[in-house]
């Protein structure tokens, strides 16, 4: 059995959780949190919870294979995942792709040192839409890979654009919906890898709950004027009630894909990959990945490996429940 | 540069030759053939043309990092693979799925004696689908991914069924299209996952032109009934002339989708993926992820691996022409 820890107790640690229970060679061991009191009132007497800060007073009494690192904000990790590190192989989901550099040299030193794995970065993106780009790059040399997010007509829910709407004063609640402008992918698929600005690929659809007295009109204009979430897309802003937004926007829908386009042999062939997943629940759906990959971390361990790695380092076969055995004769 | 040798020269291996050229970092270091003088009226001067049969003679005067298998015949490669692997590591396209495992183990315990990477059964399928395969089924556990070939409207170009109806005496020549059965799909993405025989999935177009005087109701009689082959699936046959099938038909056109459905969380959340390709050419395509992979070969034999590898055991930065820094920065 592979002994998980989960730290931190939001929408994805409770994803982890449940995750856990379908993998047949996975348990949980536990839960740490900065707020245990509140995790032990959500989960009951059945899971032991633990407080972060104490860790090395407990730590050698919960021996976790893996802690996957679910901290509800993103900003977290950056601090937790050094710390951590210095007493289990960690997983974490580290979203900043500007920073992803920097954050895996500081994650690899520590984890060298700590004589540990750490996967950093998993999840949907970066995570396996980061594999999927790569692996069709690699197979369409010249073209390049795409993503798009928010195919469906509802488009998809992005958290940290609803988490941005929600620090305007004015603005008492909030979720932002993302959309995909089809003629943007559909110049993707005819091969002629185009320079897109951010704009021409996505727009963004809010749908806002005013406090009262609030001024609807400045607040449209606050938005539409923010610098990187809203600024350089089309962005429409709709009034709605509370009532409406939880009746109407409730859940964490979201979809994407990436796409590929290039050629093959001297005729110039055409040639197209695309890779699309559809979530109901994207936290549930980041934490079903984040879990899978516990298996490569013990596998990684039991090799003798440490440092940081991404989903680029990690072959499938050490993702997967099956044996090898199993993988050649039903699944190649 | 990594320098290839391509052993065997038909549609596969003019389009091995055709990636290589488009990857700035390999090198074709020569062809060897069973029938080099036939090839070497193709390719001219410019590229080196050896015997395969005598290998033993020319291995030591070519110093390639891998060798590419492009056997006409798939059957081949189960007597060249163990062969040439004891001079080169090889990449191969096995794709005889019932005797993969045992494949598998043979050519591991020969390049373990030879001390050299064999890449085996690599390609479409086996090959990137099974790789999705495997991923789908890890993140989402208690699904299965199902492969469906041939979804758009004029379907996909079946080499091996296009060389049985050849077999059939009165066959001239013939050309067979997979279809995808649309519905099974929609069931399959509906999250059933669902028990399917063979002709559940797939229906098969054939094209024929018949010799003179052959008869065209026994010949039908016959197609459909050929075990394995058509009698399983809702077969259809279309007689031709040969200007139309030349003129209608030609090329390697192929497509096709794994698709994968489960749930995640308690309340079940639906979670859907899907992983496309289309190909205007199915040997070229076949050719470019072949030729990807000698990346691989050249990375795990200066680690000193040796033994049998499949594409579930190849991390994807392995695959890829970008350094660690490159992608990190720009493919995470």
């Amino acid at each position: 059995m592979i002994k998980i820890l989960i730290v931190g107790y939001g929408n994805v640690g409770r994803g982890v959780q449940m995750a856990i229970e379908r993998n047949a060679d996975m348990e949980l061991i536990g839960i740490a949190s900065r707020t245990p009191e509140r995790v032990k009132k959500s989960v009951g007497e059945a899971v032991k919870v633990y407080d972060i800060k104490e860790i090395a007073n407990w730590y050698k009494d919960v021996p976790a294979d893996v802690a996957i690192l679910c901290g509800g904000s993103k900003s977290d990790l950056a601090q937790q995942t050094p710390v951590i590190n210095q007493y289990y192989p960690t997983i974490d989901s580290f979203d900043n792709h500007s920073q992803l550099p920097e954050y895996f040299h500081l994650v690899d030193e520590v984890a060298q040192k700590a004589g540990k794995v750490s996967v950093i970065s998993l999840g949907w993106d970066p995570g396996i839409f980061s594999l999927e780009r790569v692996l069709a790059n690699a197979y369409l040399p010249g073209s390049r890979a795409y993503g798009f997010y928010g195919l469906g007509p509802k488009g998809g829910l992005s958290m940290g654009h609803s988490d941005a709407l929600r620090t305007i004063k004015g603005v008492k609640d909030a979720r932002q919906y993302t959309h995909a402008i089809t003629e943007a992918i559909d110049e993707v698929r005819a091969g002629k890898n185009p320079e897109f600005s951010a704009g021409d690929m996505h727009s963004r659809e809010c749908f806002v709950v005013l406090e009262d007295g609030a001024d609807a009109e400045k607040i449209t204009a606050e938005i539409k004027s923010m610098p990187g979430y809203f600024a350089p897309y089309k962005t429409t802003v709709n009034f709605v009630t509370q009532e409406e937004l939880d009746e109407k926007f409730k859940g964490f829908p979201h979809d994407g894909c990436v796409v590929a386009a290039g050629t093959t042999g001297s005729a110039n062939n055409s040639a197209l990959i695309e890779y699309h997943c559809t979530w109901g629940s994207n936290p549930e759906a980041t934490a079903q990945v984040l879990t899978a990959y516990a298996r490569a971390v013990k596998k990684l361990t039991a090799e003798g490996r440490k440092g940081a790695f991404t989903i680029l380092d990690i072959p499938a076969s050490y993702v997967s429940p099956l044996t090898r055995e199993e993988l050649l004769a039903k699944m190649m």
